[in-house]
């Protein structure tokens, strides 16, 4: 850990997200469709994502931390919240409670929701190209292409898409890996490459080993998720706790039984430690990468 | 109209719309989510708004059809199309034809559709940006920046959700007017802006007649569309017709009358046309746009 304060760390980041996501959401807008996406994306979350892309980019040597790498950030968190509003639609997971508060279409109804998050999704893009020239072209087309290949058919949308599908059936590890590496693994791992996107003139074998530990880090992160739909209760997760049993979905608890899955885990966070270990990059400027991995497996919620 | 032939100019291009869209939506992928994408966007559509970016990139001096434009094209279809399948489901308009054939819910479930349409709006930022240095970074992050914002929540889907916020109500012509310059226009708008996006060099004031003939252009198909959806019949609509009537939407023929709302699309299109000849670019080059926009007004489905 390098000695860093991980909270220490994260409050001003964390500051500059809130505020960045606030400001380029207005609130005055056809329909008040903006303060449904408000809802959806301000006062809540843990903002894993963007501190990701954050604390890649500063490892990878933007110690200014410039406007390119907060764009980056709440650009991917738009696109979690977007699929978490449409996730939780009575035609897909049906869900209530998220982050502790009736969920969007609960709140503003269904067709209010389904077009918030499609609007949240596109925003993200807006992000990406902020039209104040505060961010070169390359990195912004760079941004658009990463997120987009992530979050698309073949990355996020294609993992819940096989999600829905697998429901009832039994999966095995390869399968269950396959979905996860999608439906949560690929926004995880892009917050890395987007994070490396964002400063120029990053080693081929540095951002090798960045995407190393964002697979890593990914599939821990569905891991203990799954750990703790089992462990945790309702009002600590924020959300439903038991739901992926009662849907009978295939778990990595359901696979390995709960002591399995926590010691698999573990053995993820070590490769993800391991990784940015080799590379190479000075110890001093991994400490924030390190200290999210740890939260990461060491969460409650 | 220049002597020239439509169809003939349009043959050629839709041909190299068809391929791109096809060639850019793989059947093959996690749960056949893309085979669901394809039905959305493959075989049906007029194809207006990627006909009108190659228009006006040949009309801007693209001569060439360069591949800047062809992706656009194809962008904007996936934005539209992502739009009319979540706009098709039944917590928004509940319908089950489009383009003559079920609708994606109908035929693919809702869930499936959900994710299809979100899936088809972020592939059109992957159109946007592709990775083999074929359009520079410059254009690939214009084109982004113009299609987000013309599709969010300033744009497209606030249209929508103030569609769904006015049924039942009455609104007068400004108010409409907002409403469809958003939910169409927005879009129609961004081809032309699209198309000279992607070429280098157009002159201010081209641009601005370029962007006045896009406006004139939107607003028309709005006020045909409205006219259509009372004179034709849903074989030849390919879709519904009736419905904006039987949901007591406001339209322009409830606002204006038949005749007043006819006669209101036709000087739209000859504001557009004067747009035209205001560009001052050669009338040897314009002759694809004013076909296209003689085909928005003249058209019966």
């Amino acid at each position: 850990m390098s000695g860093l304060n991980l909270q220490a760390w994260m409050q001003p980041h964390l500051q500059r997200i809130e505020q960045a996501l606030s400001a380029g959401i207005e609130a005055a807008s056809p329909a008040d469709l903006g303060q449904a996406m408000r809802y959806a994306v301000l006062d809540g979350g843990k903002r894993l994502r963007p501190l990701l892309v954050l604390a890649t980019a500063e490892a990878a040597g933007d110690a200014a931390g410039g406007p390119a790498a907060l764009n980056a950030a709440c650009a991917i968190e738009l696109i979690h919240a977007y699929s978490l509003v449409h996730d939780d639609m009575p035609c897909m997971d049906n869900d209530v409670l998220r982050r502790g508060k009736p969920t969007v279409h609960v709140q503003y109804g269904e067709a209010q929701a389904l077009l918030a998050g499609d609007a949240l999704q596109t925003l993200a893009f807006e992000f990406l190209t902020p039209q104040d020239a505060s961010v070169p072209a390359a990195v912004q087309a760079a941004c658009v292409a990463l997120l987009a290949r992530a979050s698309g058919y073949q990355g996020m949308a294609g993992g819940q898409a096989i999600d829905l599908a697998s429901v009832g059936r039994r999966l095995n590890e390869a399968q269950l890996r396959q979905m996860h590496r999608l439906k949560t693994g690929a926004l995880l791992l892009c917050s890395v490459q987007l994070g490396t996107a964002c400063v120029s003139g990053v080693p081929v074998a540095v951002q090798a080993a960045l995407i190393r530990f964002g697979e890593a880090l990914g599939l821990a992160f569905q891991v203990v998720d799954d750990v703790l739909d089992v462990t945790a209760d309702s009002a600590t997760l924020g959300k439903t706790a038991g739901k992926d049993e009662a849907a009978d979905k295939p778990t990595y608890v359901a696979l390995m039984g709960l002591d399995g899955a926590k010691a698999y885990a573990d053995a993820l966070a070590g490769q993800a430690m391991q990784a940015l270990a080799d590379s190479g990059l000075p110890e001093a400027r991994l400490g924030a990468l390190r200290g999210l991995a740890d939260m990461v497996v060491q969460r409650n919620h």
